[in-house]
């Protein structure tokens, strides 16, 4: 029996609060860069230790630390006068001892370089990898108890450590309205039809009562744009298309902010979000790991938030990767398929040494639609939570097929 | 007049909640060296400044990575194979244009590096900081624009972004006793009498319905640990000495558990939690800024929180630091100096471009006691947080004299 | 009127010495990668800067370090562990001010690592630069002062530094038998034929009296040798081609050795030099600039030589690379073209802030061939000299367009 | 019988050269401190192996780069804007195999840190180590093979390479100026005299016939000259002070400059050759191991010369440090005991995989007084070679105490 335990929410609906503050931090942005690379070498690390040994091997590379660079935008050109400093740090087990006795070598540091430069060729386009980056690598060896616990054919591994993760589900409008507006810059359309629009977009969303301000600051790519006039004139454009993608996810009034900070006085590139790549990361704005969104793509103060990094750990003992994903998963199924819910909350608490699906806790709480009870639901949550748990290790699969999102 | 608005909170209180879970990273915890590290740098930074210019100049020290080094610990002694490796990165400025035209050189490297050390060298006693560690130091030039924001004699800087900082006021028992129990443990009184408790100390708190295990990860110092039995006796003797703090914050059953990672069976050092200089970055453990801890010096997922990182920004125009400082001074007061009110949470959102003293909201949502109105605290709570926005370059002098913490 | 001096030299001929050493590291040899590194960043920079700004600038590239990295070859097959760390310092300008009195950026860094990785890719060709190799540049920007006496328009620039070059003519059938034997084995056309012939190919020369003994390290690339006995069997094919190319050179016996430290007793790997890029650079040899070979391409303790590294040091006033080139041409030119001269040293000395083409002195040590007098040839070579300093500038022009060597 | 041969040199001394240079680079040239480094943590390391192991394991930790830092030098005082970077390369065995199977680990990273930070605090007196370098260590792992070589209980160890080593004895006049000379501005007594006086010290000796010139290049430390007058002063201090010195060594009229790229006609310290730790890699210059001093302490190209970096290889096997070591004694032996012996030089080659007191040949090329043929000094001068052969391994012993230099 698992320690499963179903709660009815008293608090009101976020969506009732009279304040509701989102965020996302784009693909491009610094500290989602970091979680990129960090998920990046987590699953070539992984895909690896499975193809030369069999199974996954201990590791966790969730500490990326991004050194912005320096560059000189320019209207029409510029270029990039210091590289962007990369680190990839962690552990990962460099060897696995053969049923012989010998020493099977796997070349760690080469598969992560390779997949941290693959993840920034794939993901900022204007970025010329081989020569705007510097990607450096100082992966320590895994621990050998932590290796251990891999190495034993275990069918169901245990708690790394005394952690927890936490979801919720569904969206409110906010939410969905802000995780949509960045996919829509961010998506292969978007991009091929506004090649100056880099992939570092930060999405902030206020609701005040019904009414949205989304805040977005959109790096522009210098080199597609020729002056001052053409940048003012796409912003304006922007900013509508941004104002009439909002209908697909709200009925509330939505204000669009791009780039406020800009200084439209200014008549060289100096007043402007201009960037030789499309990342800020370029020049001046340094990322890591588990610094931005959290698993579920967004940062919502409004909602229960785990400070854990989910990028980059390793996805078969790392609890505090496993169960916030595992969160996420069970939220959105519960919300999605049991009727008379309206909004849910999850909480699983491991308990180190122990079965990572048998936690300490897996606690939902429940807030109803009106006219169901916590009772009509109880059954069909408690349900759901048990298979998840049951097949925790779906998780694993799912992120080595990138099915779900870790950031 | 100011944004300033107060809203009544529908939830229950969080002591109301089944379920409560509560963290705290200690000093010696990686993701804690790294924010203690941040600031320290960030102060050094700012007083050389104030030294040299007048006044603080643009910095932001809030990407400290630390990689692990190698170590050897053995139950009497021990040793470093590998240093730790620290590298400072984020941006400042390095030159000052004096009236007279000419620059001024602020040599950034070396104090940031220095007050890195020393920090290091304060904090976890028993590492040695010269041979122990490598600091090393990419901190790049700020840009123009946003030093000039800091050459302008304002009475209030503007802001750096749009962003929030949230806070909520008082602890609930659990919150109390998880970071008081961290503070005994890493207290100077505590480590007179007991040398072999490293700084490294995560406290976990799991508080279901009315009784808190209180889990405890704490590296020994293996020098002062002759054997496993001492190792044993010890964390019994620790085990009896944190219940009975206990009941000084709280009146709940309280379960203690210590290393449960520990492996008695084993005779040797493998089985333990040993370290040779009190933390486990010097093997295994990677840090970095803003990852653990929140600006209140707790990890509460049952509350709401900014993922800011607060340690090492500037104190002067960076509102992901100062609107956090700020929330967590603003709740504190309310809490305790405005009868009926149970329990207060606020949210201080930001416009990029305006003075810091006016957000674009400042929203606080209060629980009253029984027996209380909105309408009757209201007033009185209004008035407190006019008063901390009017005077909010406080913030910075209490940072540089070191009177609040950020982690 | 220049310093030139004419002296009789009274040593009897190299030749007649009982004993001759002379050794070429090839271009795969880690010091050599890292002259031809340095070599390559420097022009790559002269280039930019003539683009830019009309003239070479300020710069000094000549200390580049290899940090070998770690590899595991395996006959017909092998894998990189852990990238060759290499890293660019010396310093570069990185700014010009332009006439209107703005600044016009140069990115030194970027412009450092395309051309270092340029150079590996077309130099070390089963590495793969991407993967292989870590590049890190911590160039520094060039002192003021210095870069004051670029910035000048003058017909001669002065010397940066005292500092002397030395130079001789010609090689001895020794000294061309190890320079040829390396180009052979280097060569595109061999190449072709032996793919399997890595390019770190160290050639050391023993000549006592008339017996000459040609030591030969040469690293296998290990995906093209399938086993010990193909290896053994070329091995054997090369010893022959590289006796039979050795009459080219001379009319001496030559004994030929391969990978003396070869243990043939042992099957798998380990008894043999197998690499996987065909540089021991990839595991266990660093390698650093102007430790090998000097600017004529050997090494020759019989010869007077240069500790100055030629490689990477700016082509327009450092005398310590300008100086040791063109006593390499001039003493080329006498050996060739004056009738009488058996053998010619030179030594030019500079004076700190004279024009480049005014040596404190410049010295050449004639042997005579029987019948002449340093009378008879005296004039000649005076004219050589002088017309050598006089086009002094020559120099820099040959080395932008790659016609002389400088390692 | 060991393969020993001894030549009559036909070359007229070096002293009836009309031209002779010889140049040394102080303790405090970075290229230098690069050199003191390197042996320094050979040494050390060298230490560490015997207490923990019973004898020196496999190291060579000849590559040492130093990337300058940045520094702002003012009459009276200066600062240090950005600290010198160290880097130690190389490799070391990081781990020993008792014969109870288990393995004993080697703190290389560690050792080697800190002998190279106690070397810099003995060396550079003015530098605050601590604050003004950052040592970073990429010292790698020794490879198997090598290793073996050391763990067997052998008397004499086998060469580890085919190389060579070249020594010569006297020293000429000038060549003991030029020594003597940086001696005394190093010595103790001169630098308690004159604390202004750095350790980055260059001579350079230029004899034309019988006249010699000392150029002579030294680093003033700032904050102990208080203004211009002060170090023109001292200037003429020195000058004088180093042409009374002279007799001492030389019966030849000697010409003293001092700092001769200064400008005097500056009035502020940009004009002048300041530093603020003594030693110009605080700004600008760059060092590594093997680019300066020869084992003897000198550059001499009128003498036979080897490349090999000397400094920081294992003085166990590699050929490269030892036989330079050794022909430096065996020469200074031969010309202070053998009667008739004018001028002896000496080269040492090496056969890879034999013991290295087997020398394919060790060649003695002598000039005799007046007076003396070869024959009268051939046995004696044998007898000493064959004795050094003999007992070779003292080298070590002379390196571990100090009692020989390597640079």
């Amino acid at each position: 029996m698992r320690n499963i335990r179903i709660e009815k929410a008293l608090q009101r609906p976020v969506e009732q609060d009279e304040l509701e503050v989102v965020e996302r931090k784009g693909l491009g942005h610094p500290d989602s860069i970091s979680d990129g690379i960090g998920e990046s070498v987590s699953r070539a690390l992984s895909k690896a230790y499975k193809e030369e040994v069999g199974h996954v091997l201990h590791h966790n590379t969730d500490e990326i630390q991004i050194t912005a660079g320096e560059s000189d935008p320019k209207f029409g050109g510029g270029q990039i006068i210091k590289p962007i400093q990369i680190l990839l740090t962690g552990r990962a087990a460099t060897e696995f001892k053969l049923p012989n006795g010998k020493s099977q070598k796997i070349g760690v540091d080469s598969i992560a370089i390779k997949a941290a430069k693959e993840y920034l060729r794939d993901t900022i386009i204007n970025l010329d990898v081989d020569y705007g980056t510097v990607v450096e690598c100082k992966i320590g060896q895994g621990s050998a108890d932590l290796t251990d616990v891999f190495d034993r054919e275990t069918t169901v591994p245990s708690s790394n450590d005394t952690s927890f993760g936490v979801g919720f589900a569904p969206f409110t409008q906010t939410e969905k309205l802000v995780l949509e507006t960045e996919h829509l810059l961010n998506s292969k359309d978007f991009k091929k039809k506004y090649p100056m629009v880099g992939e570092d977009i930060k999405v902030m969303g206020l609701r005040e009562n019904d009414q949205v301000t989304l805040t977005v600051a959109m790096a522009f790519v210098s080199k597609y744009v020729n002056d001052r006039d053409e940048y003012l004139n796409l912003k304006d454009e922007f900013k509508n298309i941004i104002a009439d993608n909002a209908p697909n996810y709200t009925d509330m009034g939505v204000d669009v902010l791009i780039n406020t900070a800009d200084d439209e006085s200014v008549k060289d590139e100096s007043g402007y979000y201009l960037t030789v790549t499309g990342t800020s990361a370029e020049m001046g704005d340094d990322g890591s790991v588990g610094r931005g969104n959290r698993s579920n793509g967004l940062i919502t103060p409004n909602r229960p938030m785990s400070m854990e990094a989910t990028s980059g750990k390793n996805p078969i003992n790392h609890v505090g990767k496993i169960y916030n994903l595992l969160s996420n998963q069970i939220t959105q199924e519960i919300a999605q398929d049991v009727e008379g819910v309206r909004n849910v909350e999850m909480i699983i608490l491991s308990q180190i040494g122990k079965p990572i699906d048998q936690p300490r806790t897996a606690t939902a709480r429940i807030q109803t639609q009106e006219g169901y009870k916590i009772e009509d639901v109880e059954q069909d949550v408690s349900r759901i939570i048990d298979k998840w748990l049951e097949n925790i290790t779906d998780i694993q699969d799912f992120l080595l097929e990138e099915k779900i999102r870790t950031f």
